[in-house]
Parts: structure tokens; C-alpha cells; sequence
């Protein structure tokens, strides 16, 4: 066991570790040295006192301690134990090469048994020599090895669970000189390639590197859309036919190529059929167990009727909170609609800025409160996978961006302009009543333009600052707030209590550093994902509104790009590494809004297009329900011709599976030696010639007879001469 | 060589290969007495003599007779050569134990690497004491030998195909006994339940095994919508909501339902995943050689833009014949309108049974035409594998099944009566012109439903004529023509000619039995499907109509079950096996049927439920494409909920791949024998103890500590006390 502390990686090294980590084995990296402190983890343990119970606390404190001590141990780790100032206890993991080569091992057997590998583990390529291992993967590995059952030879620790609940976190630590060298280089480029998405993927995991490709791909893909809406806005009327045809036509072909990328992607980094497999949660807490029929082993076990009902209970509220919300929205709409457009009464001058306030103040905090409940109600779900967990946590925020992003455009697009005339008889009727004044004024596509545009670019700005510019600010003001507190009495006393626990002053930095980290938040990748789907839903959806949307949307993207990387670097945790095979339930959200710009476009177009007769027209309605029906089968039509051009021209990717698939059948085929049959030296007539006389009536009465004889014999009855 | 040629496997002990087929190893089987002769198959060589270039023919044919000979000697294949009568001359081909255990061994390994099969090869149930093989089985592989190149130790006879052209065709000798028991045990049956089916598989192989499976699943789902349509035919009103919405409910369920059966059939027979590992068509001719990417050979290759401009032009041909045939269709409806309704001048007792005649004269006419012209077009695009061949073939009959089928019936509901006094006034101007008389009589829903009865009745009467009673009525008329000729002036010859190359009596009887086989038609197991596609047709889109449609349908397919197996039996060449793991192509038929269903439901019950004021309301238009818009819709969400509630039950067959799978596992994990990491009764104190003292700074200048006074010391800091 004590062998197992091997030498230090050094955070000197670690940025070599991108370049280098591909070409050498891992403990060949580990032997160079090291000069800065190093671990693979930090587990964070709470030891802000209570007021009260003091000493029970300080038991329940020093068992936990015990006890992560003792299974990390076991699981053969080792670990360093250290104070963070009073509030927290480090307890600091490495995982030894030796330790770690059995991890690999396991891992690629598992992944092969489950089709995720193709390579046999026996292949020549696996030997000891040429193991590549990645920052990622080593990390992917160790928390594997943390997290997982004391039965499976893991340290069975999950943070806040069971025995555990003491346990605040578990985190990697961020690599400095990988971050500074990342976000130097992406900010020097103009296009994110396929090797800083390696390096990305070596060094998060593909989970990360899924949503960066995302980004990337979405991003190249904008240019087509900003090109034809420059034009558009250029040379062509408001409401382009030519426009809505191109954006339908291209979200459908660029949904389809993603869905292809995704693959592409898998197959390279090697996490193909990886959802297939999945392992239970954690956080799954089982009813009871069964005798699973497939293992013949007892199962944890939580009824699926159960499941469904917590499901069922949980619709209304969401429901009930999309309604609060749509309505909230609506009530936004009508006022901003009534105060801007229709009142003229007194106050005006500061009225006008009543219905922002409020969306402002009301919006956002009734969304962080549906997001908190949809995770609660999530959480109560007890799904078994991580991944329907995430499908339905998503599916879950999903309705609430949805109806944030859009509901108001919707609004104002089919409903607010098309009975505009309905709409301000029944306010003058209200304002009648109230004895205010009203002046009725038409109201045109302008106000639709203008609607998507403040979404946009309001959108756009608020995003930015919340992502980059608040954590600082707030970071800033609590700093300023620390040193003011820190200025006080304690002050003394509390710079010694920093210090006590570390060995020297590298050390002392060391820790500093850390708990800077483990201060931050948790990065969301639901946040980014959630954005970005909005975002491609405004250039789908509404790019015939305002032609410029896809020309923001690009500058959005590239700047997304970049702001999102300095975001993880410096402004969340080092996110735990996880393997994921695609953007996961997005791209059905992606194909849902593709779905729906099959809608929005040609109604709009037929709507508000200079030429339309729509609004004198008395079969308007019958037009515009003909025409969403004709543009959803067209939809549904060029979706499969694309998909079978698509799966006509195999992409390199397949051909990979394919070949390996190959090369693993040929080397099983070569064990299995079938012996030649016949000696192929041997003529037909000697063959025929050697055959004995046997003394079955129909196979083996026949004469040794020249060939040529019986051809002969049955060529005479055929009175061929 | 010699030693290959086994015991023969009688007709007499064939219908007990059915019952012990699946306990015994296949030598076995032959080891006992043989009475009658038995091949596997039979090569039929075309001898029929040319008038001109006699002698040029004879070299040619035994030419022929040698290569094949020598091939199959090659092959390590038994053969004996047989003449009968004039025209052919019969090869008989019998595969030994021994050379079949190779195929055995051989196809297991081939079907374990491309994922048919999950069980090792190395498995101890694969030892020579249990391989269960069927007949179906043994015929299927012993067809792969004969048919394989002989670079793949195959015999490279391909019937019809370059130096086998005089080969005319390859086939297996029907199991007399098989037959009759399978016959006899069906018409006693009023179920098929799923070890009939397994018999039949296990026979005729999987292909055939699916259809049937399909049409007893179909023919049990039937039931429902046979009590609903009779309980809407005696208690409810015409055009039923209530029935409408039944069936489009039934549609979905049926065909998500199939496609789990599909599945969960295709695990049972050990064919997952077939279709994704095909071979190349012995017809696929190439234009050139590529060297293929992933194998490193040398691959034909025919281009693919040329295969898209084959079936570019294929295209316009097949457009065109369908509007061909579409026009006669409704040239057929409006002359019968026409003259049944409108026509009251000369001759009319005469005339109004030309419509009928025209069309019986035309339309299958028409077909059998189109027929050819689609499998000319499909061999002429030299698709690859045999599945794309398939698909394409299926796509194009369909579209004209389609047509034939349901035109009229659309025609009719959708345009003819709802437009009824257009089209009057449309023929009273024209009769007006041609001095004709004419009576306008307004039209009803009724004239729709006696089209759908009239279709249904016809076309079900006439299938079974054609597939039953004709064959019968036309070989009996062939021999009856036959015996006028024999009975000419070389009968004594002729007689002669045909016993001269037989051994003995039984021989004789034998050869004349296989010569009665090689002369019927190769079963076509497309008309059956697209028959039973095509009632489903009418059940799924026209029920509302006519409530008793699924009452005809069900009769007719308890019918079709039994006489489609004696149309195998007695009037068809018996199949060569084949695998399949789906009923293909024509689940997306079914799919666009039940798609197809929610337009025509609401419609015809919109337009003519007798409290329906469609005919008479402004906007019936409108209301009917949103009505279609929004059953469309009903039904996919319908579909996606389906699908998810059957997949959160997972089936007992998927239950069994995860099993093997996981058996699998288990046996590669234990190979891999990860050795215990950390000794377990080391308590954390003597793991922390036995700690070496290192030079590191981080990991290293701990000092042996006790645990206790470890913690101790942090909680010091912790201001704990």
C-alpha cells in the first residue's frame, strides 16, 4: 500500500499534459518534478458549528472524518486531511498509477461488454506501453472510484447521502495553466477546430465538449442565415417569402446535420452507445428490493406506479406555474400595450415605465423559483437513471424558457395585431367605464419587429452581464464586505486560524486557492444549453420578422463561446469530468422548435407581408390553417429525404465503427479455421472417378462412369443428335 | 471426400424432424434407414433444345453440367446427375454432416460478431452433443454454399447468372409429410399460437415464419374492431364519432404493438439485428472495383450518383404508369357513375355493365403490367443488398396497390358526392350537347358505402379464387392439353424418353414429383403482404363507412391463414429459407395507413354524419382542414405516449438479451480478476500508522500521527470548545 503514493504531478506540468498526455502513458508523467502541491479531488467537509449541540456535533463531525479516511483507504486512495478556516475541513484525494491502471482496465472491459468499445481488450493496443489516458478520463476515473459502492471495490462516498450528510462537496481542482493557455487560445481564433475540442474533451469530458461542439457547429452554421438576412434586410421586402422558405429549409437540414455530427462526435471520442448503459443514481432511494431476473442478484427497487403518480402530481404544478407565468407575461404584454399605446391620461411621463419594472422584478424571480421547484419536483420523481433524470429536468425547464422567450411574440404575432381592431374596442369599452381617455391607434407589424428586437437585444445584454460581469461585482462586494468584518477584533486571531493547518507557505496558497474554488458555484449546463435552444428558437422562429436575428445571434455566438469558457475557468468549480454521447434531450427540443418555425414562418409571412391581402380577405383563417397544414408535411417530407441522403453518403465516422468491427471479426475469424473441403487439385473426373460404389438405391448405385459417358448417356435422351 | 457421402435422411422420418429437430444433433437424424430418396436441393438445368445451333448448345450445356458439377464437388457437396424428359435435367445436391458442421460453426461465429447472436462461441452449449438445427436451418445453409463465391469455399452457382445462365433455377423438394400435418393441424386450429409458428419457422425459415406470424397477430387484433363495428352497425347511428375514434385509436395501438411483437418474434427466432449485417445480391452487377476502406480489398462498386440517376429515371416511368392506372380508375368511376345514375338514353340495359367489364378487362390487366415494369425498374437501379432491393420493390407496388385499392374510395367520399351538383351540372352540358336525355338525382352517402362494400366483397371473392381455385382450374387444363398431344403419334417414345434415366420404380415416381414441383411458380410472398396491407387499408381508413368491414376482414383472414399454407404447400415451389427480422418495408406502410386514417375518420364522418351540416355551413372547408390538422397532431402525440408507456415496460425479450448479455459480462469480468487493493482489516489508524515518511512537501511531511490527535488538532482551529 504505501508504495502507492507516487510522485506528484505538478501544475507546472499540467498544461504539457494537453500535448503530452495522448503520446505517454500517465505514470511516465507522474515521475517528472514536481514543484506545486497537487490532488484529484477535494472533498469538502461542513464544519460550520451549530450553535447548539456543540458536542454532538463534534462526534458526528469526527466520525464523518473517520469514516471518509477509512473507506478512501480501502478503496486504496490516499488522502490528506486539512482545515480550511473554521467552516470547512479539506480532505484532499490522489489516486496512485497503480491504483488507477486497474480502473482502466475495469472501465475498458466495461465499456467493450457494453458496445461503448469496440477495440478488444486483449488487442496489442491495450498493453501497458500505450495506454492513453487523459486529464479527463483520470478524473472521470477517480470519481468513479470515490463515489462508487464499498462492494465494488469504491469508497462508496457520496456527498450529502446517508452516512455522508456532513460531506458539503466533491471537487477537482482547476488546472491554472490549462485554463490560461485555453482561454488565451480560443480568444486568438476565429474558429474553434476539432483539436481544441479534444483538448477541451481530454480535459473536462465529452459532457463539457458536447455542449462547446454544440456552440461551435450552431455558430459556423449561423453564417448561412446571416448572409440571407443581411441580404433580406438589404434588397428585399419586409416579410420575405424568400426568407421564411430558406430559414424552414435550413433549420430542417441543420438538425439533421447536427443529429449526424453528434454521432460523428461520439464515435470520436469513443462514447458511442454510451446512454445504453447506465448506471443507477445515488440519489436513487429504493421502496424495496426484487430479485432482478436478469442478474438473479437483489435490486433496489422503486415501483413504477409510484414513479407515475409522483409524475402525475407533479403535471398540475408545473402546469399551474406555466400558467402563473404565461399569465404573468400576458398581464406584462396587455399593460405595456395599454400604458404605451393606448393611455394618455395623467402621469404618463413615469407610468410608461411601470409594466419593465415589474417584468423586470416579476419575471425573473418567478422563473428562479419554477426552476427551483421543477428540481425539487424532479428530485421527488426518483427516477433511476441520470439520464431520464436529466431528460426530465430538462424537458421541465424547457416549458418555462419556452414561455419566457416566446409566449409574448406569440402574442403579439397571431393574437394582439390580427384583432387589434376587437382588442382596442374592448379597452375603450374598460377605459370608458373607468373614465380615462383612450386614443385608438392602428397598430402594425412594426410593433412585432419591435417586440422581438427588445427581446433580443435585452435578452442578449442581460445574459451577458448576469455570466460575466456580476460574478465579479458580487465577488467584489463580498470581498469588500469580508475585509470590513475582517478589520475588526478577530482579526489577529483568525489570520493564525488560516494558517494553522498548513505545512508552509506554498501550502498555505495552496489552500487559499482551493477554497476560493470550492466557494463558487456549480457550473449549469442547463443555463447554456437552455440559452442557447432559445436563442436558435428566435432565428428560426422569428428570423422573418427581423431579418437581423441571425446577424446577432452570430455575434452572440462567438462572443458565447469565449464568455462561456472564461465562465468555467473562473467563475464556477472545475466541473467532474462525465461522458455523455450527445447533447442529450436538447436535440428533441431542437426538433420541436424546427417543428414549430414550419408554423410561424409562412403564418407570419401570409400575415404581415406588404402584399397580403390577409386582413381583407374573408377566408384569411381558412388560408392560414390550409397553409401550416401544407408547410408541416413539407417539413416532414424534406426531414426524410434528408435522412436518407444522409444515410445514403456514411460518414467517416460509421466507416471507423465499421473497420473495427471489421478487424475484430477477421482476427475471431482466423481462430476459427475451418479446414479447405475439397482438394481442389482433384478434376471433376477423378473426383467422380473415386467416388466408391455404395448401397443406397438413389445416391450411390451409380457406376464409376466417365463424366463424359453420362452426359453423353443423358444427352441422347434429350435427342439432342 | 469419399467417407462425405452419409446415410440418407428419408421423407418417412421428416415429419418427425419437426418434433425432434430441436433435441437431436443433426447426424444423428441421418443415421436412420433411408426408404425414400432425399436431396437438398435441386439445380434445374434449362435442356431444352434450340431449333438452330444444336451442336453450339451442346457444348454449352455440358459445359455447364461439368462446371456445376465440379463446383459443387468442390464445394465438398454430394450431386447426382438425373435427365427429365426433355426440357431439363435435374442436379441433386446433398451436403453432408460433417461439411454442414463447418457451415454450423462457420455462420454461429459470423452471427456472434455481428451481434444476431450474443452467446459465445465458445459456450459450452455449442459442444458437437447439442447443436440444434432445424430443417429450415440445414436448407438455408446449405443454399449458402451452393450460392457463395469459391474464394469463400462456397460452390459460386448463381442460377441464371453469367456462366450459369442454362441454370434455371435452385430449388429445395417439398416435405410432403410436413406439409400435410401442417395443413391438417391448421384447419383443425382455430388459433395459431406461437408454436405453430415456431414449427413453421422452423421449417420454411423466418421470412415466411413473419408472415404468417403477422397475419394471425392481425387477425387476433381484429376481433376489437369487429365487436365495435358490429355493435355500431345494430346500435349506433351511421358514420359514428364514437367508431372513428375507436378505430384511429386502434390503428396506432395495432401498429406500435406490432412493432414490439416484431421485435420481441425476432429474438425468439435468434434474428436481431439481422437486417443491419447484410451481403451483397448474387444480381448486384458492378461497374468497377474500389478498394474498400475498411477491409483493404478490393470491393465492386457501382457509382452511387448513377444508381440515383437510374431511379431518377425510374421516377417519371413509375408516375407515369400510376396516372395511367389513376386515370382508368376514374375514367372507370365516372363512365359507371355515368351511366348507372345519369344515363337514360338507348341500350342502357345493355350498356350499364360495360364500367364493368372495362374495368375487369383493364385494371388487373393494367397491374400485372405495372408489376413487371417495377421489377424491371428495381433490378434495373442494381441495388446492393438485398433488404434495399426489397424496400425499393415494395415501395413501388405499393404505390399502385394503393391506388387500385383506395382511388376510387377517395374519389368518390372526398370529391364525387360533396361536389355532386358541379359535376352534374358539369354532365348535363355535355349530354345537352350530345343530344342525350339525363336525370339529375342528388347523391348521398350512401353510394360511398356500396363502393366499399362492392371493393371489398370483389376484391376478396376474387383473391381467393386466384389464390385457391384457378391454380387448380389452370393445371388441370394444362394436363388435360397435355394428355390431347400425348396421345399423338410419339407417345411410345415419349414414354420411354421419360423412366429412361431413372434407376427404378421409386426413382422414377421420385423424379416425377420433383419435375411436378420445378414446373409451379415460385411463391411471391409480396402479393400476400401487400394483400393484407392492403385490408388493413380498409379496416383502418374506411370502417366508418361501413362498420362491417372488420367483420369481412376477420373472416377472410381466419380463411387466408389456412389457404395461404396450402397455397405453399400445393400450388407454390417451396420457399428457400430465409432469415428476416421484420416484416420490412411494409411496417412503414402500415405506419402511413394508420397516418392515412386520421384524414379520412374525421372527414367522411364530418361530411356525412347524418346530423352533419357540413353540406350546408359556409365555412365546411375550413372546419375540415383543421380538423384534419388536429387529428393529425392527436394522433402523433397518441403515438410518442404509446410508444413511452411501452417502453417503460420492457418485454420478456428484451429482458432476454440483457440477460445473455449480462451472462456474458459476468463470465468476461471474472476473466478479468481485478486483485484486491487495500487489505481490509487494517484499521484506518494502522493504515495512518504504517504511513512512510516522504520527501514531498504536500503528501509527504506528514508525521505518524494518531487519528485522534489528527482530528484534534483541526478541531483546535475549529474554535469547537
Amino acid at each position: 500500500m504505501t508504495d502507492a503514493i507516487v510522485p506528484l504531478l505538478s501544475t507546472s506540468l499540467t498544461n504539457k499534459v494537453v500535448e503530452k498526455t495522448r503520446k505517454l502513458i500517465f505514470h511516465q508523467l507522474r515521475q517528472e518534478n514536481a514543484k506545486e502541491a497537487f490532488a484529484d479531488y477535494v472533498l469538502v467537509i461542513d464544519s460550520k458549528i451549530p450553535s447548539k449541540e456543540k458536542e454532538e456535533f463534534k462526534t458526528k463531525l469526527a466520525n464523518t472524518c473517520k469514516l471518509v479516511l477509512a473507506n478512501l483507504e480501502k478503496a486504496g486512495l490516499d488522502c490528506e486531511l486539512r482545515r480550511s478556516k473554521e467552516d470547512m475541513i479539506f480532505i484532499f484525494v490522489l489516486c496512485s498509477a497503480e491504483r488507477l491502471k486497474q480502473e482502466i482496465y475495469r472501465s475498458r472491459v466495461h465499456d467493450w461488454l457494453t458496445g461503448v468499445r469496440i477495440r478488444d481488450i486483449e488487442d496489442g493496443h491495450d498493453s501497458e506501453s500505450d495506454i492513453l489516458l487523459t486529464e479527463g478520463e483520470r478524473l472521470r476515473l477517480v470519481y468513479d472510484v470515490i463515489t462508487r459502492s464499498i462492494k465494488e471495490n469504491g469508497a462508496g462516498i457520496n456527498p450529502g447521502l446517508g452516512e455522508f450528510k456532513l460531506v458539503n462537496s466533491l471537487l477537482p481542482i482547476h488546472n491554472k495553466e490549462y485554463n490560461q493557455t485555453w482561454i488565451k487560445s480560443w480568444s486568438m481564433k476565429w474558429v474553434i477546430d476539432r483539436n481544441d475540442l479534444m483538448l477541451l474533451r481530454d480535459h473536462f469530458g465529452e459532457k463539457i465538449a458536447f455542449y462547446f461542439a454544440f456552440l461551435q457547429y450552431y455558430c459556423l452554421w449561423l453564417i448561412a442565415p446571416t448572409i440571407a438576412g443581411l441580404f433580406t434586410y438589404f434588397f428585399l421586402s419586409d416579410y420575405s417569402i424568400l426568407l421564411a422558405i430558406f430559414i424552414v429549409v435550413w433549420s430542417v437540414i441543420f438538425t439533421e446535420f447536427w443529429r449526424r455530427k453528434e454521432r460523428e462526435l461520439s464515435i470520436w471520442w469513443g462514447v458511442r452507445n454510451f446512454s445504453r448503459v447506465e448506471q443507477r443514481r445515488p440519489e436513487f432511494q429504493e421502496e424495496f428490493y426484487v430479485v432482478n431476473h436478469i442478474t438473479g442478484e437483489l435490486d433496489p427497487y422503486f415501483p413504477l406506479w409510484k414513479r407515475w403518480l409522483r409524475r402525475i402530481i407533479a403535471a398540475p404544478v408545473i402546469m399551474a406555474f406555466s400558467l402563473i407565468l404565461a399569465a404573468a407575461l400576458l398581464f406584462y404584454i396587455v399593460l405595456e400595450v395599454t400604458i404605451s399605446e393606448y393611455y394618455t391620461g395623467p402621469f404618463r411621463e413615469q407610468v410608461i415605465y411601470l409594466p419593465t419594472i415589474l417584468y423586470c422584478a416579476l419575471v425573473p424571480a418567478l422563473n428562479i423559483v419554477y426552476v427551483k421547484i421543477a428540481r425539487r419536483l424532479n428530485d421527488y420523481e426518483n427516477n433511476e437513471t441520470e439520464s431520464y433524470h436529466e431528460f426530465s429536468l430538462t424537458q421541465k425547464i424547457f416549458v418555462a424558457n419556452f414561455l419566457v422567450g416566446y409566449l409574448s411574440i406569440f402574442f403579439i404575432g397571431w393574437i394582439y395585431i390580427p384583432f387589434n381592431a376587437e382588442i382596442g374596442e374592448f379597452f375603450q369599452s374598460i377605459f370608458d367605464a373607468l373614465g380615462l381617455s383612450l386614443t385608438l391607434k392602428p397598430v402594425g407589424p412594426e410593433r412585432l419587429k419591435n417586440e422581438l428586437k427588445y427581446f433580443i437585444l435585452t435578452g442578449q445584454g442581460i445574459s451577458l452581464f448576469v455570466e460575466l460581469i456580476l460574478p465579479y461585482m458580487t465577488r467584489g462586494l463580498a470581498k469588500g464586505v469580508h475585509k470590513t468584518i475582517s478589520t475588526g477584533s478577530k482579526i489577529l486571531h483568525r489570520q493564525n486560524s488560516l494558517s494553522v493547518d498548513a505545512r508552509n507557505e506554498d501550502e498555505e496558497e495552496f489552500l487559499r486557492r482551493v477554497r476560493r474554488e470550492v466557494l463558487l458555484p456549480v457550473y449549469d449546463i442547463y443555463e447554456d444549453y437552455a440559452e442557447m435552444i432559445t436563442q436558435y428558437g428566435y432565428v428560426s422562429l422569428f428570423s422573418v420578422v427581423w431579418p437581423l436575428t441571425p446577424v446577432l445571434a452570430l455575434l452572440n455566438n462567438w462572443v458565447e463561446l469565449r464568455s462561456d469558457a472564461i465562465k468555467i475557468c473562473v467563475h464556477t468549480r472545475r466541473p467532474v469530468p462525465s461522458r455523455a454521447d450527445s447533447i442529450g434531450p436538447w436535440l428533441d427540443n431542437l426538433a420541436l422548435i424546427t417543428w414549430l418555425s414550419s408554423i410561424t414562418n409562412p403564418t407570419f409571412v401570409y400575415l404581415y407581408h406588404p402584399n397580403s391581402t390577409a386582413f381583407t380577405s374573408p377566408s384569411a383563417v381558412l388560408v392560414t390553417v390550409a397553409l401550416i397544414w401544407f408547410s408541416e408535411h413539407i417539413l416532414s417530407v424534406l426531414q426524410l429525404i434528408i435522412r436518407q441522403c444522409l444515410s445514403a453518403f456514411p460518414s467517416w465516422a460509421d466507416e471507423l465503427i465499421l473497420k473495427e468491427e471489421y478487424e475484430l471479426k477477421k482476427k475471431w475469424l482466423e481462430k476459427v479455421e475451418i479446414p479447405p473441403v475439397a482438394p481442389p487439385e482433384h478434376s471433376v473426373q477423378e473426383i467422380i472417378d473415386n467416388r466408391e460404389e455404395k448401397g443406397s438405391w438413389f445416391w450411390r448405385n451409380e457406376k464409376r462412369q466417365d463424366i463424359n459417358e453420362r452426359l453423353a448417356e443423358i444427352f441422347q435422351g434429350l435427342h439432342l443428335d
